[in-house]
């Protein structure tokens, strides 16, 4: 097999899981603009992500929200997305939007409180159960916004008690992804603040235990290629939550604001061996202004873009450079490879497997656009239930 | 006079304003946790705010937020606030919640969008007329989430020639204050995003435009004092929005992130001769966990501590360490104001007012909490209109 | 003229100008690691920098730094250059080496170390005049490490007293260029920390003052090319200073941290008419620990490839989707000239130039790194002088 | 014994080590502004931080920086420190000065580098054994300037090797002291750039391996206290490097740009029971512009001010209003012990323990300052040696 060849086998069987999400409204906390068309139900929002696979061919997967997509079967569900040519994902956690949960979930002083997340967490993995996802993803908004709220060691305790509950719950097969944030909600401090903390509980739970990168969620200047390499070389890369930002939190389309940390993140996912395993690559992204769908295509294409260039780094030639410490050389042979304009191979890629060689075109032409505007007109449209 | 009583006299004229939303509900983008008791008009706002002043005798002004507190009858409000012991503030525009608003307001690509923000500044210019307010307040939400998406430098055009128009509409002894702010809800580019920009507006507009600095709106690291003492010494300091960050802005209690910050803050203020001149003090927050109106009144009180250490530095002893270049000696001399426990001579302030030394007790003591929880029964609690 | 050609054009007469310090040693606080072959004198860092216009064909000028590039006949320096196929450029004085600046410079409290500092910096003016250079860049190290050391305030006025000074003294056709950078080596506050300040500053000294942008000199997550297109908005940019940074004021290679953020930049120096005005495009660089020679190459490469990209931005459409409003479409318009491999265009340029299309393989088979490596030996290396 | 007598036990018996290397001059990669009477030897050094004991009566130990303050006989040494009424303390090791350290020490692609490194910390611990000093202090300035430049895991691999080495040679009582810093000198990747690194390695090599935090090696915005909670909670807290930080790594006196931080961290330290076990308090700062000497005195006493306001915290209120969910209230229980002037507790103090109440009045009174500028002629001042 050439080395191109092999390029486009790994492309072939890279799989972005996108996020349910993503298809309904969002915003700040200013405003949520609504758009048009935006789906109602699960079932709208696994159509709309069909559409996404169906021109890109590598976004087979659709993750979960709980509560945002409770249907009352879950395995009909998972039926649905099946016959459209979809399969469900990660089913992701929701313990920020319950009145209860003002000063905390998992954290909460209040053992009560505490209860009821840890319950709804169980719930989600019955849902797993139901719709045969791998993945739990938690992310938790607890901490605190002033100095002296909570006890911040306290809460490291309630939350080690409250994942070991649900870490002796997983099935066979079934994993605990735990995800960190620098901030936001909570201003002071934050539970999970960083990959340190997420992976320090994820030791002690054990190996279905990994931790979850989200390209948002960290202070500014940081090197997220470095957590990447330092995860994988640990086995506690679970995977990742694909967004860009320019300042904090932002969720824009992923590869917007920063192709080249992108394409660097990709180098050291390759390097570390996590393009063929298990590392969930996902997106989680809020298309507050543009429209959802094709802002979804693109950032798919944009994971496949800085992929492909990342695979197109000359390993033998970089570790040559870095043995002999040329810095500059090393340096060139990675720009060499983000530099290539990969679109061509893309496009070529996508006629071996079938599909239109510009996926934005085809989903234009194919008026889905149009059709959910006029179909969807009624109801209502789903949103994060703020 | 001697020194302590000057200390006094400047510490009873100074005023903070309090602004009307910070009595409603608001959140993060994740969700709002709604409060009981929380108002439901503008009247209760106001009446919530008539407390705060009762028993700090330093918060005589409420700033109204258009269109949260949109009344048929200004005048009539106006009298309402001053039947319960104040007076009505800046007016505060809002060009970010209607629809059309998605991409920018008065700097939008298109001009009937433009248009309509514009009129909504006149609008809060008859307003000020109506209820006799000095400051129109300006913040715009204006921006762009991705690059290339509009014109950088258009959009400047456009932000002078609306600004240019409402400028002209205001009458004899009213004020423009712009407001900048880092980022959010843009996550690219911000149309006013720092002091210089605004600045440099305020300069072209004339002397009734002034920049408003809220202490939440920078980059982080960035010297606040700095920039208060050259807008000072540019004469091109408005006012404050007062708050704390620890993060992005976050909105929360002034004073509860970085005590120092806002002593050297106030510091600079005085010297540069604010404190006696036509800069607004006022509060710009979200109390989003915690009690609001005692939040409020703990702000209040923040500013007033901060304030009274300031005006305890020996600025004699200042200045001569200053100018023999004794680093150590000048910064002791700081920190031995900062140092100082003013809470005493505080309380002796309040009590020469008539005032309960606590105004934290006082408020609890005055049964007010419970009254507006037993009393504000169904309506709808007021909020951000997101 | 095909489009094609006016982007050769185009990139045919932009000049880079390369600074002569980074031909010398440099380093961190921590450790200055010397390199074999540095130059020694003013005249081998030209002899380097003509190596550097040799293979590249856009960097026909070098700026001095004074006192570290001091002579006895600068008119002698001048034709030494011009033998070597360069010009001098800018002269950047330095006002931090000197014993007597430990507290600043022309902002120092002692009015004795402020005129040292404004006669310096008028002698610059008076090499000016000898070198036939057009722009005087002024950075001033100049700031407070603990709060109160010295008036905030008052250092503006001392500054502004001296600018006033050296821009009368000024001649037809010179500029001052006035630098400012967020921190460092200052730690509390610093005289100059924005564009802001250094925009006030030059409206006030009158035309021939304008502001440089240090792309390394900023607050984390500042929008940089906002700062560009405002500037040339209010014709007051003079010029860059072309670095990297992940952090603070990294001074790697441009182009090497951010490319995109380059490319936006050039972008909007394009859309604002700054390639063809007298905006100077410098590079202000340290290669610590890869090969200086270069890595200055590299560097002008780099801006080369931005440019380049940013001229292939197809501007109608571009237009016409931000008119409509069309977030995603404007935003691809931008990125596909991003995404081109510009690479083989400017190969093409350089041979239509007579020029080896690949710099890099050219200077290397040039053997003058071997022979300043042999050459050199002895004498005192040239630094920062620190 | 009543509450005030146990805060003041608890005072006395906290220890604060001083660096040697604080006494000497230090600077930026600008400039290195030396002072009078700065120390010539090690010896000197010692005789220098004898007074900051003398005066204090809380910094009974020095820590030393190998090879700064390599000598001939380190047994000579430590008698030398306890005939001055001080220890030696820390052993701080230093691979970045060599030449050879240009890409790297203990990470460097090369073999021969790496043992050269791993030799050197390897020594340091034969001066713990001479020197009866219980910590070796790890930094390393290892990283990379550039994308691709080196492999970033396998530079994990070199790390852990030869932190693996050092630790099996540590005696008995004897610990490593892993620290960390986010950026500097290294400006893309760093080695160990978080505490989760540092502690993942730790983790790993063992009980006698510990975190040490140092105040200025966070990302902006980084919640410090988290992470000391943290390492407590995991029983990896070994210790601290206190001094203090606007922007960078600014080293400039502790408690001198946030005190209210440094009370959250000591607040977090006593409720993690770290001040009586065996974490380390030690400082590490640069004193580039004011009096070496009384600049450590002063940030002596800082520490000791934000311990006795974080000692006077009514912890059984905190917990009660944590329990409740009393935001406001429990921030203001901490915030009362924060506000708190306790210069008066502290001057109570020293006259308890025999020393003048005023210890910077006490050193400059004592003559030491002159003594030493008038002595101290000649030689070569102690430095960083770059």
């Amino acid at each position: 097999m050439t080395e191109l060849a092999a390029v486009k086998t790994a492309l072939k069987t890279q799989a972005v899981e996108t996020p349910s999400w993503a298809y309904g409204n969002s915003g700040t906390r200013f405003k949520v603009f609504a758009q048009q068309g935006v789906p109602r139900t699960p079932q709208e929002k696994l159509a709309d992500a069909a559409q996404v696979h169906a021109v890109t061919g590598v976004a087979p997967t659709v993750a979960l929200h709980i509560p945002w997509d409770r249907v009352d079967d879950y395995a009909a569900l998972a039926k649905f997305a099946r016959d459209h040519g979809v399969k469900l994902g990660a089913i992701n956690s929701n313990t920020f939007q319950d009145d209860a949960y003002k000063l905390g979930s998992i954290c909460h002083p209040d053992a009560a409180v505490r209860r009821k997340a840890v319950d709804h967490l169980l719930e989600c993995v019955d849902i797993m159960d139901a719709t045969g996802s791998r993945d739990l993803k938690l992310w938790f908004a607890d901490g605190t916004n002033y100095p002296g709220q909570d006890d911040i060691r306290a809460r490291q305790d309630r939350l080690a008690e409250g994942l070991t509950e649900v870490y002796a719950r997983l099935g066979e097969g079934q994993r605990m992804l735990l995800e960190y944030k620098f901030f936001e909600p909570a201003f002071y401090s934050t539970d999970v603040p960083d990959w340190g903390t997420a992976y320090a509980h994820c030791l002690k739970l054990g190996e279905k235990a990994q931790v979850v990168v989200d390209t948002g969620h960290h202070a500014p200047g940081t090197n997220i290629e470095f957590i990447v390499a330092t995860l994988l070389r640990e086995n506690k890369l679970g995977g990742f939550d694909f967004n860009s930002r320019f300042y904090a939190d932002d969720d824009l389309m992923v590869g917007a604001a920063d192709p080249f940390q992108l394409f660097r993140i990709m180098h050291e996912v390759i390097r570390g061996g996590g393009l063929s395993s298990d590392v969930a690559f996902m997106l989680d992204q809020c298309h507050n202004i543009e429209a959802k769908i094709p802002a979804i295509i693109r950032s798919v294409m944009n994971v496949q873009e800085a992929t492909a260039k990342a695979l197109l780094v000359d390993r033998d030639a970089l570790a040559t450079a870095q043995r002999e410490g040329d810095v500059l050389a090393a340096n060139a042979v990675l720009m060499d490879a983000y530099n290539t304009d990969v679109r061509p191979l893309l496009a070529d890629l996508r006629q071996d497997m079938g599909l239109d060689p510009d996926p934005i075109t085809a989903y234009h032409r194919s008026g889905w656009a149009e059709k959910i505007v006029a179909e969807r007109v009624g109801g209502q449209q789903a949103g994060w239930g703020a």
